[in-house]
């Protein structure tokens, strides 16, 4: 089902990072479902979280213990969210914690834990447990696919993205992997990414670099307007490269930056490729509008309408749906004659209806295709924004209302 | 597909509203497609109007023509919403108005045009001047089910509500109809309501009557989130009853807005009882709130949350995806361990988690009814806000999927 080609990424090693994965039967058997990522000591950890109010469990487990400690480990389990668990579900977080700590003689605040999967249901601590020594025993340098595959749920396939940084003796390496196939599926929550280098990076500049990523990433796609409660995304350098990034207006940050941004681009786009019943991976750029939040406002109007939606899982350049959306996305004093709409190349709508040169036949071609740019310029003012989506199918609603059936 | 029983209000006509609908196959054969209302003069009209910056063209020249004379006709079409038509679309609502305007001997301005229907198509503004006199003559007082039903399109079955407000010598009626079957549906839009009274008042006071009622009914559904571009709701007082509602801090007044509040809350849950696919009619009450707006967001946040309308066209008591969509209502420092959420009268959340008492059985009970009660208490503060929605189901893909096809 899911959308494109299986991007088949040469996956570079990070120096400092070694990863295992095993079944422990969670809630499935037969299914890699517990993953421990090991981070070489005096790396540098940061995180975003959801702001959703009702946050799981493990989710503030984990913003407590990297404000408290160096972190050296992330345990991510599947199959259960953790998450309307109540104070029970903290403790059975921090007793995983706990217990992975006394095995290393290391304190529980220097692991982060992070669940995905059914909400509502108590952790079987004992089963995570239970498994941590063999999968201390398997942590390896080279086991990113086993990883990645480790932390899905009901994605279809994985989600890597690796990539280098530099030439020669100032090369560093960049690898990421992530999960999720709706921004929110509460039954089976939810987004996550872990992206490593092996550059030297000082905690505030790598704080910079995660959250110039994200908001050019995860924070700009939608599948249903929801957001998670178990979202986290980390970002890790080990400094094992010895190439140290400090000056934030050097080329080589820049260029750090514009690479870690295409891995976090290549991991949020594929996560809407792989969403939940889609059929059609959607680009929706809002250009010339008079400040990024308005063209904000009107793409994610278009990307979350479900009438915009369903027209595009029937393949239908139905203009009058997106121009509508446009309409009541709330940007004030909006002239709508203004306003043009296309599809890939093909101008669809310009003075506030269907352009006069425009031909169905060359919409429909458009629509037909499984990727599909929408281009809305607001011809007020000089902001761009691009968000993703997929489209809203029988699959969608069928995988929604089966979860628990 | 509608929930729950057809109403069988006994309607009560409206001395000096004369009604009638032809079919003028305006886009379909055998089908009531144009409606005429005649307004006795010296009545008071006023009316709302979509907030869509891309409206109708027939929006744009009823809002100016109700602003200049006073408003003796209503001309309603459906089968094409002249939306998305640009210049031309205005000078056809207009050719429309000036073509009955001639027929009566009074001014273009007098008469209000509506359309509902497919987008961006121009109006056959022949088939509609064509059928004027056939009209005309068909005028009638007691028309009202006829003209309830010629101004459907995708609804199934006609909204019609009557009330009579006050005893005896002091006795007026109001009788109102309605059509719309999901907030917008650019191919066959939109959401019309025109309700009527036999009291004399002012327009100030009539403008006042409509909003409260406005606020608590029309503006508290939602389909799927989408706002319409041809959304338009009218309040006429004829003043043929010779009773005068004029001071508002009177009992007759207060007993009138409550009487006109049934006839619009009645009229609006009429529309999402016959939303396209729904098969769940969901009333969410959000109380206990700090404001009227932190309790409409999270009382929109649940309605309109994909995953949630799943789980109720699922019949799936699913706690977690109403409390993450509560959890992102966007509500400053909530505490989601003090909100509570009921299903009708079993207590589902409590503590930020399950209530301890709940059993999967009772919320099994409430869910597999066709008319659900979502109660959620904020413990914050004063405010109570219900917003009226239905399911999301295969049936409302298939319904927008195939609008084209």
């Amino acid at each position: 089902m899911a959308i494109g080609p299986v991007k088949t990424d040469q996956v570079n090693l990070i120096a400092g990072i070694r990863l295992a994965a095993v079944e422990s039967h969670i809630r499935y058997a037969n299914r890699l479902d517990l993953v421990l990522i090991e981070i070489a000591s005096d790396s540098t950890v940061t995180g975003v979280f959801t702001q959703n109010a009702f946050c799981a469990a493990p989710v503030r487990i984990a913003k407590q213990h990297v404000s408290q400690e160096a972190s050296r480990y992330f345990l991510i389990n599947t199959g259960n969210a953790n998450a309307g668990t109540g104070t029970e579900g903290e403790l059975a977080a921090v007793a995983c914690c706990e217990a992975l700590a006394a095995m290393n003689q290391s304190k529980p605040e220097t692991i982060l834990p992070f669940s995905t999967g059914v909400i509502g249901e108590q952790l079987p601590t004992a089963k995570i447990i239970n498994a941590l020594p063999a999968l201390q025993d398997a942590l390896a340098e080279d086991n990113w696919k086993l990883a990645a595959q480790g932390i899905l749920t009901t994605d279809t396939r994985t989600k890597i993205a690796s990539r280098i940084v530099g030439q020669g003796n100032s090369q560093v390496c960049i690898t990421g992997i992530a999960k999720g196939s709706g921004m929110i599926k509460p039954n089976m929550a939810t987004m996550l990414g872990f992206v490593f280098t092996d550059a030297q990076i000082a905690k505030p500049l790598l704080e910079e670099f995660l959250s110039t990523a994200v908001k050019r990433s995860f924070n700009r796609i939608t599948v249903d307007g929801d957001t998670s409660t178990n979202d986290c995304c980390m970002l890790v350098a080990t400094g094992r490269s010895a190439i140290t990034i400090d000056d934030t207006s050097s080329e080589s940050s820049a260029e750090f930056q514009d690479v870690l941004n295409s891995v976090f681009e290549q991991l949020a786009t594929d996560l809407i490729r792989d969403a939940e019943g889609a059929t059609k991976f959607i680009a929706i750029e809002v250009s010339q509008g008079a400040s990024e939040q308005e063209c904000l406002a009107v793409a994610y109007a278009v990307a979350e309408s479900p009438l915009v939606k369903t027209a595009f899982f029937a393949s239908d350049p139905n203009w009058g749906r997106i121009l509508a959306a446009i309409g009541r996305a709330g940007v004030d004093d909006l002239d709508i004659a203004a306003v043009t709409v296309s599809l890939g190349d093909t101008k669809l709508v310009s003075n506030g209806s269907v352009d006069s040169a425009y031909e169905e036949s060359a919409g429909q071609a458009e629509m037909d295709k499984d990727e599909i740019r929408v281009s809305i310029n607001l011809s007020r003012g000089q902001a761009t924004e691009t968000v993703w989506t997929s489209d809203l199918s029988n699959d969608y609603v069928r995988i929604n209302a089966d979860y628990r059936s």
